[in-house]
């Protein structure tokens, strides 16, 4: 579509890398920024008649309000929307093996399908514009994200319960064959489920499509603790010492390292992706994100999947990211707001292998948002910025655009789906798994 | 109003006072609700003859969201709005004396009006319907209370560098004589920023008023240390022991408790209002719920100002108090969302007097908001409390009724004030308070 927003404020990236605030113009031509500026400039006149004829479809007075980059939601399970509130406040393991497993057990592939679509609705009320996905059919997710104009990239969630490793190429291909809002990239699910022989698979998969790995990693104190105990190294280490980074990747949650693991993960250029509703609500620690940013290693955003969160809400995680980092640190001063602004947007971008659509700037591909200015929580305009981190909320995404399409826009939703009939299928899918995992409803 | 809800979900309180769901109608005349149940029943029919003539102005299919009663915050300092993000990711003394104090010193008593409407417009988009609010000059609080139409109990922010003890007296039976949106109940800020005389002061206007009182307690480590040090006794066993909880009350924030705290706590039947967020931001701790539930001591939950959270959210809070909870026990089933529920609802109303308004039953005041279940945070409707607690936000507030008005319906005020007026002018306030304060702008 083409589309001029005008009046509007942007968060650009400085020359740092930091993200500021500019005013002007943006105008998208099809899936691609194709200026920023006042829109009276030389460089707006080379545009208009590089792209000519540039016919604008609609031209959107911003009143002053905020476009950035879309969200990038660094860790997800998405079609665990299924399993939302289905059996919280319970611990760990009697949730994790009573409760979530049967009914996992009992998902069908097109399930995966419609509950997926309603995570998707779920990041777009987010401003979320991409997620990195694990979760069981990967063909079925990228087909979710397609149908629905979502982007996703995938990793498989590869362990000893499921299909071998041919499998997980299998599925890579075909990802891979089903366009440009798609892609996956090797990984498995984690040290604690998957045997020695299983993760060299991994290592040489990775090799071979010169990929990054990317695993649950060290979410838990038990977890490393045992690792230690079968390999002698933390899931770091070892899976390190299996040549899995080549190629870079990096962990979801990141929140018992050691030393060693800090120095891996700076040399290797690897990205920690924190998830901390999920590790508050699961009861697993607080993430030593100060550390990471200490040592410059890249960081990335998470919401889990909605069983352990239960919000895909990238709102909610930002304040968590910066607000349990000074907790932990004794430091009201610990993570700035730009920082985790950073981690939302280019930080997960650059995780997920979409550097093409991490920053608003000519030539990107349009994957932003349109934040409302014009409500009480970001009143008065002190530091718009730090405002978006430590008030901001879904209430003030007023428009969620990827790849150049609109796809959700004053609380409506553009997917080519009607919300009642994906909510009722959602309901219906519990409703069956709840009496097929035998727990009556 | 005469309003008929029908086709409605309503979160009441069983007779454990644990909330609980069921579906019906809920009738409210005036400023009350007359009816709950299924509109076709004995009492249904009793009422409407009683109530005559009952003539409805409108009748809402609520089609089939949630009636619940509105949040309660039990802490805040509303007018702290002109501070939002005008000073983050400071060290918390910098951030207080440097930048929070002298901008405090230049406030207008006019200001606080307008300030606190913009902080009234922001509870009524998160279905706060009542605070409990600590701050300069009352009874220009409580004006903006009565204007809007919203519900406010003030306590005195009393202490050393203020007016003396006569004029929190003064301000008290001024307040109490405004009507019945608003009153007022002794207390002061801190045990470290008020003299012992002072604090004589207020237990004497407490056993004067029969009033409870509140003051911020036990908010940092240090602060207990130093009282310790200064009288040999923590603020908690201080204050009762200057005879000030003969009336009942409590403390806000109430992090740092020893035994003996919980003890007093528990025998003076006082209320711990939690302020997570606030806590976490300014690296203040995280409060021992699990232990006040297990030693059954009221709780309610308040956002703390907006400067030091920074948003006025009451389901940021709610999240946050059971998922902080877990993470600081190591247990994921610590502090269930019912239990978070009832205290952002009834336990706030305890705290602050409002009984008469803490619940859906016949007879209380039409405090109440309703929740829109058919968004993609809330399906599939596993379970709709808890989903409240773990996935809501202000996206999902429909409606905000206060004393049977509603004043927040489908994004728009009706409050008597143009919202586009109130941000001007509380961008103007802190434009020329920054001026004055001499930080530039």
């Amino acid at each position: 579509m083409n589309i001029r927003f005008y009046n509007a404020r942007l968060m650009t990236l400085d020359e740092r890398e930091r993200p500021a605030l500019t005013e002007g113009e943006l105008w998208v031509q099809g899936n691609q920024i194709v200026y920023i500026g006042d829109g009276r400039d030389r460089r707006a006149q080379e545009v208009a008649s590089e792209k000519s004829p540039l016919v604008w479809e609609r031209q959107e007075n911003c009143q002053g309000n905020l476009l950035m980059p879309g969200f990038k939601n660094a860790h997800t399970h998405t079609a665990m929307t299924f399993v939302r509130t289905v059996a919280d406040d319970l611990p760990l393991q009697d949730w994790l093996t009573k409760q979530i497993f049967p009914r996992e057990g009992c998902l069908r592939e097109e399930d995966i399908y419609w509950l997926d679509i309603l995570g998707i609705m779920e990041y777009l009320t987010s401003g979320i514009t991409s997620n990195f996905d694990m979760y069981f059919y990967p063909p079925m997710n990228a087909s979710a994200s397609v149908d629905t104009g979502f982007r996703t990239v995938l990793v498989p969630g590869f362990n000893n319960f499921g299909a071998p490793i041919e499998t997980v190429e299998e599925n890579m291909c075909r990802v891979n064959e089903m366009g440009e809002l798609v892609s996956m990239v090797v990984g498995f699910h984690a040290e604690y489920t998957t045997s020695m022989e299983r993760m060299e698979d991994v290592a040489k998969l990775a090799s071979k499509y010169k990929s990054p790995v990317f695993l649950h990693n060290s979410e838990t104190e038990r977890e490393v603790k045992e690792c230690i105990d079968r390999w002698g190294k933390t899931p770091t280490q070892l899976t390190d010492s299996l040549g899995m980074y080549e190629y870079g990747g990096g962990g979801y949650h990141c929140i018992w390292f050691s030393d060693e693991d800090f120095e891996i993960y700076k040399r290797r250029g690897l990205t920690a992706v924190t998830n901390p509703a999920s590790n508050l609500k699961l009861a697993s620690g607080i993430a030593p994100i100060s550390r990471f940013l200490d040592e410059g290693i890249s960081l990335a955003i998470g919401t889990d999947g909605a069983s352990s969160n239960n919000a895909l809400d990238m709102f909610r995680e930002m304040y968590l990211t910066t607000a349990l980092a000074k907790v932990r640190e004794g430091d009201a001063s610990a993570v700035p707001a730009e920082d985790v602004l950073y981690m939302a947007t280019a930080g997960g971008a650059k995780a997920m292998g979409l550097t093409d659509c991490d920053r608003l700037a000519e030539g990107k591909k349009a994957d932003l948002i349109m934040i409302d200015l014009k409500q009480p929580n970001m009143q008065p305009e002190n530091d718009i910025l730090k405002n978006l981190v430590y008030s901001g909320s879904k209430q003030n995404v007023k428009m969620t655009m990827v790849d150049g399409r609109i796809l959700y826009e004053n609380g409506s939703f553009h997917i080519g789906f009607d919300p009642g009939d994906i909510y009722a299928r959602a309901n219906e899918i519990i409703q069956r798994i709840n009496r097929e995992a035998g727990f009556g409803q």
